[in-house]
């Protein structure tokens, strides 16, 4: 083997059966003149995915001086004019190779004096949008089939095809001044603003907005609305800022340490650089990157086919492939994917997306709006039960409003809405400026608001004074809770559209404390049916995401008609890990090898996994149809989609932007397992498997 | 049955059986005239155990009349001298019962005309003192064997003989301002401060002080030491404030919310009623009371033997007592009671009571003390690692000097020392007088410390950068922790004391965590080893306080040669539960019977104890010996001990004082298990089953 053929075995891990198949044992050189030279190919398109031979050459060259750099080497197209007979030899060979391996390739070829050398192949990388197109054309001209297609598309990738993106040019001429997370794909640009009340009001002059934080919370939850864009300085891919942004499809970088953010002066610095709030700046969120300037962006075609609605589906391709892809999935699939979302909009893109109903409906984001925020804080201030009701009393027609709207985009899917579940401080705002407004606004004393600030302090929030420990103690939060949806579901079912409510119990532990919150949810639905003179249909359920609740899960299925695994609190709970704090030690976890994947983006399956597990076989013993289904972030990640698909669960839910991407990872799943049941059965099996003998099987060798 | 009997029968749940030997069915006037009347009395004294008959009677009334105190009732010994046949009679009856009971009954009866009739009798209720005297004093009677005689006192009460008492009548004139959670037991008296220098500086002037904050944190440690008693305003019977002083033994009162205290006027207002620092307070930290100005205390008979040994044991009946019951537990125990200490002071009473080693030396605890402070925030403050090493090199010598204290106290038992657990935070001060002190002390700039206080803040910082996530980013921390163990091992035994160091990594969730740091701690053995040239018998092994840890502890065990259960921790993690911010919502839970006790008090059997069964199975499936420990204030706890006990475990471990109740309810869970092993075995069994054999068996009943 001579030594650049070493070179290309190491750097490409060439397989030794690749021996007979391709010359890397022969001397061969591009460098004896200009009949000579070397290149790199792929045999499709690896950026768009098109069908036209693409790649570089250099004449007269070594392979190392094309990848070298030090000459510019020439697209391949153009080889067909130093040396046509070569190229029409290496266009045989690239359409051989695809019969062949039935899968785009990357080649490396050299050419001495007039004949053509195979240095090595393999499966080229691709991005999303080309492995969709590879995969749908490939079916179409029958190199494979629609089953292999599926697998074909990286399921993480796909969101690539529905996130907007910035002109390739634009970013190739423009300074990347940080590096951050890549949190919420796709690629904005906007005005800086550094706090959410401005960010809304310049957004509400027409300007585009980027949203710059250290990190957010709730309360700037107005400002990311408004934002095309969140950039933070702070947290990781599952703070706040990432998880909102995701769930909104908003594209976000976060953690660019880089950043000092200086909220007094409003600017932000680095390198030496400061730019003032008011600065176009611009963000991809794809590869975590953060630009000065605007660069120009343009919504997905698929997302300007089913959310924008601007294109005719017919006039884009890109769409039409996505279509067809996802009508593949939906054969195979076994596991739901539903979405998590909290308003009317948020619903209608994910049913453009396929989703098969909501999966969690966090009904605390629906207080932070306008003037319900007022009536939230008044009912946290509020000293005795007849003013919190009071107070509540204002939330409910919101709280309905927003459960009509909801209910009307759903067209009888099923909802699964969870009851408030933050800490009642994340409500009350806590600096002194702002208090000071709530008070005069109130008509209180400053004091007192500081003074319940206090009270409501935590050390831990997240093991706190939150989920169903907040309807406990104040059963008239969840009666108000539960009177919203019913009142709701029984104006849009007299409208002749169906409704499934799903009301779930967050935060459960101990069996009764489900028990006393579906007592009183029985009793609310009785008072408004027989108010409204009318049956509804809902069910009653809970969360699982405190490991208590997982390990007496055969007590709680005795009265929760539903589980949803809260894989985040869960996850941070198994593992005592604080998401928000985690940035300290992960990344070092990681170098240390001490966890493979961050385990707030891909479910734990060690630990948390066997939790799930645990619970989903008490569960069942209890009760042996029990809808199971997962509401954490992990919802959207293929690894995590594809767990669930095995250890039985009816349903994942993820933000509305990642269905497709659940879509095709639980369609994989299920060929994932097809294929073991195929070859578990000495490959005469054929898919006659009910679904029910398919869940069982998977359980057990879960 | 008359009324009156009825209204016995009903108050008293008078047996039905009771019908043929107590007359509760005939009509008794006790107001007939001088010749009849009505009593209480108890056939021993229920408050200090005394051989003496023991109650109240009134002449010409009836039962009703004794009890509701509209005349004052005489003491029973004077009815000899109004009914002297009837009292003779009914101290006969007092004999009988006992006879008949084989335990102090407390009865009711009624003498018409001369006539004594008895209305009702039962068990009587009884202090710890009283418990006893009458469990040792029957013993010695022959009314019942040693082994009734352990089970006959309440495990719980048995730190009633062991804590510091008020005079009784002081108390009754004394008024009560305030009530809390009886946190630590006793009784403390001393002059109020609100912060640990100032009570540290009256302390050191001789002054007697009580420590009053809203809540304690480490920083309060020296204060806290310095004090009497701990009165926080704030906090449950698990808080920081709670476990140190119980650790300590001292007295504390927790969470008396009535209580406003003024950091800045210091002042403490409750009631309207404002006391001023450096004003004498009285707690009583068994019935959880605040009074004001000071109540005259003692420390326990057995204190006074055993700790402070001002007291000769021949001269103290009481010690006499708790020292035959407690050579009984020995007789019978399996479980091994070790204890939680950090001191060699600690160390030595804990082994006075009986402690059989230490579960957990907190090593964090040595970094409070004097100067050492300093050197910790060098340390943390510390740019790189070299200045970092620069630091650690300062605290070796102090970490060095406190392992030879406690070893030297050890005599040979074994130690487990646990390497640096709390989130760094913790030792930087907060508020800024503190860190503009701090800057000028070390010579730097006062916005740094604030930036480094900024920066490591957490939002949840029991779920974050802590336990071995410190030693595992910083393995110079656990590098100098290692070596200040072993080099004091050396000395240790080098001077002729056997050292049995048992070093344990917290907040174990992977098995590679673990694996990293017992890397590093074999090579700082072999190395100090080498230097000192002797060989040191040690161990490596974990804690167990997080899901994950339970959950893989078939992995994790390759690596432990022990487990402890950090059931504090695993309890938080389990339940999703903060100990500090449990206040606000398990009183409610309490009332609404979600849980039936304080979680952090008592383990809580079907959550948490279920992930401890889970890790003894997997931890014995790798290593079938592992030694099994729990350290956490269950320890103390009589219920979670007996559950301990079941499980299989090694030893419990708890603070110093609790070490005679651990024993105390060790001893009560092998004899409950031997009458179950008893009774299963058809009543012919007698005990002839090795440790191992009954262990496999609890374990399989569990």
């Amino acid at each position: 083997m001579n030594d650049r053929a070493m070179v290309y075995r190491r750097k490409y891990n060439i397989p030794s059966e690749w021996g007979t198949a391709v010359n890397v044992q022969a001397m061969v050189y591009g460098n004896t003149g200009d009949n000579s030279g070397s290149g790199v190919a792929f045999t499709r398109d690896p950026a768009t995915g098109e069908k036209v031979f693409y790649g570089e050459f250099l004449i007269n060259a070594q392979g190392e001086d094309v990848v070298a750099g030090v000459r510019t080497p020439e697209p391949v197209a153009q080889l067909n004019n130093h040396l046509p007979e070569a190229f029409t030899e290496l266009d045989n060979i690239r359409k051989t190779l695809e019969k062949h391996f039935k899968d785009v390739q990357d080649f490396e070829f050299t050419i001495q004096d007039g004949k053509v050398f195979m240095l090595q192949t393999r499966n080229g990388k691709r991005t999303g949008l080309a492995a969709v197109r590879f995969a749908i054309e490939m079916e179409k001209e029958k190199l494979i089939d629609w089953k292999t297609a599926i697998r074909r598309v990286p399921a993480d990738q796909l969101d690539q095809v529905l996130a907007p993106i910035f002109d390739r040019k634009a970013v190739k001429d423009a300074k990347c001044i940080a590096k951050g997370l890549p949190a919420g794909p796709g690629a904005a640009s906007g005005k800086m603003y550094m706090n959410a009340d401005r960010a809304v009001e310049a957004a509400a002059k027409g300007e585009k907005v980027l949203l710059v934080r250290n990190e957010t919370s709730p309360e700037d939850l107005r400002g990311m609305i408004a934002a095309e864009g969140i950039l933070t300085a702070k947290g990781g891919v599952s703070s706040h800022a990432a998880l909102v942004a995701r769930q909104m499809g908003k594209v976000c970088v976060c953690g660019a340490a880089a950043l000092q953010i200086d909220y007094t002066d409003r600017t932000m610095t680095v390198d030496g650089n400061t730019y003032n709030e008011g600065d176009f700046i611009s963000i991809n969120g794809t590869a975590g990157e953060v630009y000065p300037g605007a660069l120009p962006t343009a919504a997905s075609e698929v997302v300007q086919v089913l959310v924008e609605k601007s294109l005719a589906p017919k006039e884009s391709k890109t769409y039409q492939m996505f279509e067809k892809l996802m009508t593949w999935c939906s054969k195979v699939t076994r596991l739901q994917v539903r979405t998590n979302a909290d308003t009317p909009e948020q619903t209608a893109n994910a049913v453009a997306f396929g989703a098969s109903g909501i999966g969690l409906c966090r009904t605390e984001h629906m207080f932070f709006e306008g003037d319900r925020i007022d009536a939230m804080r008044e009912m946290i201030l509020a000293e005795n039960k007849d003013d919190r009701k009071a107070a509540l009393a204002k939330l409910l027609p919101y709280q309905r409003e927003d459960f009509v709207g909801i209910f009307k985009e759903l067209k009888g899917l099923p909802a699964t809405i969870r009851f408030l579940d933050p800490p009642l401080h994340e409500f009350l705002p806590h600096d002194h400026a702002q208090q000071n407004d709530l008070a005069e606004k109130m008509g209180i004393s400053v004091d007192k608001i500081a003074h319940r600030v206090k009270e409501l302090h935590e050390f831990n929030p997240m093991l706190g004074f939150r989920g169903c420990r907040l309807g406990l103690v104040f059963p008239e939060i969840s009666e108000m809770q539960a009177r919203a949806v019913f009142e709701a579901a029984a104006q849009v079912q007299k409208s002749g559209t169906k409704v499934k409510p799903e009301i779930m119990i967050p935060l459960v532990g101990f069996k009764r404390e489900l028990d006393l919150q579906v007592e009183l949810v029985h009793r609310v639905a009785k008072e408004v049916m027989a108010e409204k003179k009318m049956k509804l249909n809902y069910l009653v359920g809970t969360m699982i995401e405190v490991p208590r609740g997982a390990l007496t899960a055969d007590e709680i299925a005795h009265t929760a008609e539903f589980f949803s695994f809260g894989t985040n609190d869960l996850t941070q709970t198994c593992l005592g890990m604080s998401r928000d704090d985690s940035g300290s030690f992960l990344p070092p976890y990681q170098e240390l090898e001490i966890v493979k994947k961050n385990p707030f983006a891909s479910i734990d399956q060690t630990g948390v996994g066997q939790l799930m597990k645990i619970a989903v076989e008490k569960g069942q013993t209890t009760r042996p149809d029990i809808k199971l289904g997962i509401c954490g972030e992990h919802g959207g990640d293929p690894d995590s989609v594809k767990f669930c698909h095995r250890i039985g669960l009816t349903y994942v839910s993820c933000s509305p932007f990642r269905v497709p991407v659940a879509r095709l990872a639980a369609a994989q799943a299920a060929l994932e397992q097809e294929s073991k049941v195929v070859k578990s059965n000495g490959g005469l099996a054929r898919g006659g498997f009910s679904k029910k003998s398919v869940k069982r099987g998977s359980l057990k060798r879960a």
